[in-house]
């Protein structure tokens, strides 16, 4: 308690990310990072720009990254909105959409920053429950709102839903904001960005810390329309005209033109979590169906605080959230064939 | 206007940041950015960063720079906050502090930022206007408020205020935050986080940008006692769990602990200013005292908005300001020597 702090500081609760251990040889598969580098192609770009040039600084409007973003969905730049990592493009997306007065919609399980998003910016927050398979059913938001965000696939549940439901949602729901989260959209799921034409009322997010394996370059995008991508520029440019430095901007970009090392990785990733989901429910768990880099399982007989305090004795590190409906549950990240195989040796030997 | 935006959206004027020219072969002294590049050994602790690893989200917490600067300063690492470039840092620090239903006292002519955040986040500004020499008078400060903040030395004045009128102010101002923003601090004047032990309303903010060179890699920081950090590590982490990236944090921390680079090119900077001044002078320019990297002039017979069209026809980008009492003056950053003749040669011939 200060009496320097903005009274709504002291009711702040915020986020707490999954831990990121100093330890090295760790089988880590605790915050959904890709067990494949990055594009050889970015990190080439990257290098290029680690020079004198950093003196100066990056362009605020990013257009590079913009029109590379373009390129890969066939959308026009002034459709795309670019931010230091997701959470910053969904935080200037709260703020700019979501102070409406009226509840925004969310999962009870889901990304447990929104609301901390909701305490930052004021915004009353009112969580559906998902359905008793862990499913969003998108009827339940057909309700009075001041917007609607959901993950698609949902975390931690992995689960997807069809760009079909989704449209009907953005039909139904035509007076305020559809955000739609994408983090784990390229390991198995259909963009919604397909959309973005049609329905002035939908915004995807997405980032590159997953499927582009940059988590430590730390880029997030927006797609939508342009009114919406103003109002995103609009907080930007009132908070930090800068926000993506020189080696962000040119890495991320060259990230988004190696199309080949990119579908490569994310089908690698994607074999090994179907290869993973077998062999955890030959192991008695019950996997939910995943389309996302990670899967979220729990064992009918074993507790799930003690399995993941168990492999952590091992060197094996999975998340465990204690929240209610899913204190059983594992949230499993898709490592190396080695680093799954390591996973599954040591939970038969439990 | 749109029905999506949140209503305080449609009356925000964002901040319009210096010209960004995608042309080369200009001598670009608009900006304050650094004629050096950055220190060699923060180069290749950035390279070093450009591997695989990037697939692996930073540290969180950015350890390794907290200690950096705090080994630099000598202080505490509980008595640091980093950021994405200073203007984040300057963001969270309004969220934090500024909330407090009576108005933030800042110079007229100043960083103009401060009002665009003050539009952002719902606070009063109170703008005290700079005394007939272009100084800010801390005596006019001593009013009640909610919070003080000012450039010191002041941009774009470049003006410098001595660390005895900064504690007056700060043992006057007991009940509220006084923010000294830093940016320029390091060409040659002495930084106020020599009095962060002593008062706890004191918050002193930093850029990488200037004496640093690394305007392209986005850092800042924040120094005060940990109740203060402790506000903004609440801000950060409800609003963006990473906000600096691996290559940023190696190549900042590499930095701080190249003394002796920084301290060669800041002397660099502070000689070139000096002979700068003297040959506008010598121009019949009148030049405000500078303990900046850049200066800020103007001409008694000449309007400053045509001598920087004519300049830009020659290639020479400086700054310009429309806006009253300054609408005469030109702030022109401290390049090397030989953008520094090209200069003051272009201005011999108009």
């Amino acid at each position: 308690m200060s009496k320097f702090w903005s009274p709504f500081v002291h009711d702040l609760v915020p986020y707490v990310p999954g831990e990121q251990p100093k330890m090295t040889r760790l089988v880590k598969l605790n915050t959904n990072e890709n067990p494949y580098g990055p594009s050889p192609r970015a990190l080439a770009a990257m290098r290029e720009q680690v020079s004198d040039d950093l003196r100066l600084y990056p362009d605020p409007n990013c257009d590079l990254l913009k029109q590379a973003v373009a390129d890969y969905y066939g959308v026009e730049p002034s459709h795309v909105f670019v931010g230091n990592g997701s959470d910053e493009v969904l935080a200037h997306a709260f703020q700019a959409f979501f102070q409406q007065g009226k509840p925004l919609l969310f999962p009870d399980i889901s990304y447990s920053f929104y609301p901390v998003y909701c305490g930052l910016y004021g915004v009353e927050p009112k969580q559906i429950p998902l359905d008793e398979n862990f499913a969003i059913d998108l009827d339940d938001y057909r309700q009075d709102n001041g917007g609607i965000i959901f993950p698609n696939p949902n975390a931690p549940t992995g689960r997807l839903l069809t760009l079909d439901a989704i449209e009907q949602l953005l039909q139904a729901n035509t007076e305020s904001l559809v955000l739609v989260d994408e983090a784990y959209i390229d390991f198995g799921g259909q963009s919604a960005i397909a959309l973005v034409d049609r329905y002035p009322n939908l915004l995807v997010v997405q980032t590159l810390s997953k499927s582009r394996s940059l988590a430590g370059l730390r880029v997030g995008l927006a797609v939508g329309q342009p009114e919406l991508i103003e109002a995103l520029e609009r907080i930007k440019n009132s908070f930090n005209s800068y926000p993506l430095d020189r080696v962000a901007l040119a890495g991320a970009a060259a990230s988004f033109a190696d199309r080949e090392y990119f579908e490569q990785t994310c089908n690698r990733v994607i074999a090994s979590r179907e290869q993973m989901t077998a062999q955890l429910t030959a192991l008695g768990f019950e996997v939910l169906p995943s389309a996302a880099n990670f899967v979220f399982a729990r064992h009918p007989q074993q507790d799930a605080g003690e399995l993941a305090a168990r492999l952590r004795e091992q060197g094996i590190i999975v998340r465990h959230f204690r929240q209610p409906r899913i204190e059983q549950f594992l949230r499993i990240t898709v490592g190396t064939d080695e680093q799954n195989a390591e996973l599954i040796e040591a939970l038969s030997g439990i």
